[in-house]
């Protein structure tokens, strides 16, 4: 019975130990913030990754260790690695932790990217968007600027952080790949999902993503083997592209199960958790292959009565155990339906009902 | 949010919290066994169901009960029923934990059985079969007799428990048909089941059962509502029967989900489990119709190594913590497959590697 140290305790963690709790898996989590959704379902050390008695009690007798959020600190995970394995590896972690690093990592396997440069750089095209370097997620520390004045005013707001310009793209729409690499090194893809974002936050996901001509999805593998090789990756690894002109330029990648897979629970033959939990733990992957067309909705901010939500046929209802507040991600609803007119008609019943932060 | 607590904290315990959890339900147990599956997702009040200060610690806060074992002692439940609601009623719990009363039941509501008397009655034809009217499970207190000195010895053996006797029943096969009915009366039905049992134990079932005609699942549903509607039924129910002759007898019915309902988990819309929580919390019944071709086998007495397992492709792997023991249900494996032949080679590779009390 493997037992799997989580740093971060959130929704993610959550799914990953109800996934690994039938395997035979016992989770232990690491996570700041009492009350986390992951700690109503398992272990939760409630303690900073920086609190040296805290990680200890937390290391005790753990197989292995993984993570669910990519903001962990690279000196603990560094730590944690000299003692028991750490997967995917901090390496990971690193490129992802930092805008710059990322893009310029994607640039030197040839990985198409938006045009980028640091901040501070002269001469950059307007318009585009400038993005902290680090610790930005769901929109935060991204603005759009069209002018070197407002340029200005953004870079002085920073203040001292580091920062990334990029290319503003008109994107026909948002795809992302869904990847895991196993111990020996099998990997196994999911089909690329269409996400919909609205004032930076995951709203919508639809899977597979529809007019995907297969020159598109082998794109996006090969983009991923690259990356997952060079890596030495193990776990599943999320990309995030745009489409544009048919092509796709990566944007940004997370080692760690991804928002826009939540619809492998019931929509896919093996779940990105479960296949997350057999690629660390050594076991074979299962099969990504998915179960009809999906759409997944993320609920946020708020919640409709949740009899008013499983009325719906068909209606998979996940929700975290978060108390409500904007802009915050509190559940998701997953469809798995024949066609996409079905799967239509279930989540346009279902978007009227959403309490949101519009 | 829901706060269900649940008597008995075995594996159908563990899976409806794991159903639930994801709902926002959360969940206690009591039972008296430390260790025990549900334990290791949830809270568990380690406690006889006869100790007073266990029962007031467990029931604090809780919005209802239910239970997901039937040897519960009736006069707990019905103490429990003064203070909050618990479903399924305890009418069916006394039923359902006779013998005797079961199959009068049965009979009451034009239900064909096979034949039956007390074991004291005499001038029944043999062979039958002897069965202690309370507390047998997985064939325990079950003896087939052929002759008057036989029985006598069984009788003897029994000493004063209250026993049966039943037709020996040449079975085409069994089958079992799990129903859910919610608090507003509607009803839903999983398709027929055909279970394989080996020494009284459950090893294999597959759903929907091949070969149904229209006739005999409508024949199952019509029994399923009449007992639903007299009991005043919430919750799943599972109903076993003997196929004779291409009809139905029925030999016991169990209030709560049910071993022969594993295979919904990924291969229904919606699972036992989550039907269940959905009933007795008020909440919509989901859909009931099942995936594909499933197939189920229980890991008794013990389990080839995980990574044996998940090696065949579409393989959902569901161990449930407890210690390996000779005739002990340590966990089970669904397919869900396109057509029986496809299900029938996956079913036998599994077989082949089971660690059984063969």
């Amino acid at each position: 019975m493997a037992r799997i140290g989580i740093l971060g305790a959130g929704q993610l963690g959550q799914m990953l130990a109800l996934a690994g709790i039938p395997l035979g898996m016992r989770f232990r989590f690491l996570d700041s913030a009492a009350g986390s959704p992951a700690g109503q379902v398992a272990e939760h050390i409630v303690a900073d990754y920086h609190d040296g008695a805290g990680l200890k009690q937390f290391l005790e007798e753990l197989d292995l260790v993984t993570y669910e959020f990519e903001n962990i600190p690279l000196d603990v995970v560094e730590e944690i690695s000299k003692i028991i394995p750490v997967y995917p590896p901090a390496m990971a972690l690193e490129k992802s932790q930092d805008r710059f690093l990322e893009k310029s990592f994607f640039r030197t396997l040839g990985i198409p990217t938006p045009e980028f440069a640091r901040a501070t750089d002269p001469g950059f095209e307007f318009p585009c968007v400038l993005k902290t370097c680090r610790m930005g997620y769901d929109g935060k520390g991204q603005f759009l600027v069209t002018n070197e004045n407002e340029r200005s005013q953004v870079l002085k707001q920073l203040g001292d952080r580091d920062a990334i310009q990029e290319q503003y793209i008109q994107f026909e729409r948002e795809l992302s790949l869904l990847a895991v690499r196993a111990r020996r090194g099998e990997t196994r893809f999911y089909p690329l999902i269409e996400n919909t974002h609205r004032d930076g936050i995951l709203r919508k996901s639809i899977a597979p993503a529809q007019d995907v001509n297969p020159g598109l999805q082998k794109s996006a593998e090969e983009y991923a083997i690259s990356i997952l090789n060079t890596l030495d990756y193990i776990g599943v690894l999320a990309i995030e592209f745009f489409q544009v002109d048919g092509k796709l330029l990566a944007s940004e990648m997370a080692p760690r199960v991804h928002n826009s897979g939540h619809w492998t629970i019931e929509g896919a033959v093996t779940s990105q958790f479960e296949n997350h939990l057999r690629a660390v733990s050594g076991a074979p992957l299962g099969d990504t292959s998915p179960l009809g067309v999906c759409g997944m909705l993320n609920l946020v901010g708020g919640s409709p009565p949740v009899e008013e939500i499983l009325k719906t046929e068909g209606a998979h209802l996940h929700l975290y155990g978060k108390k409500a507040h904007p802009r915050r991600k509190i559940g998701h609803v997953t469809f798995v339906e024949k066609d996409l007119a079905e799967l239509t008609v279930k989540l346009g019943e279902l978007e009227k009902t959403l309490i949101d932060d519009r």
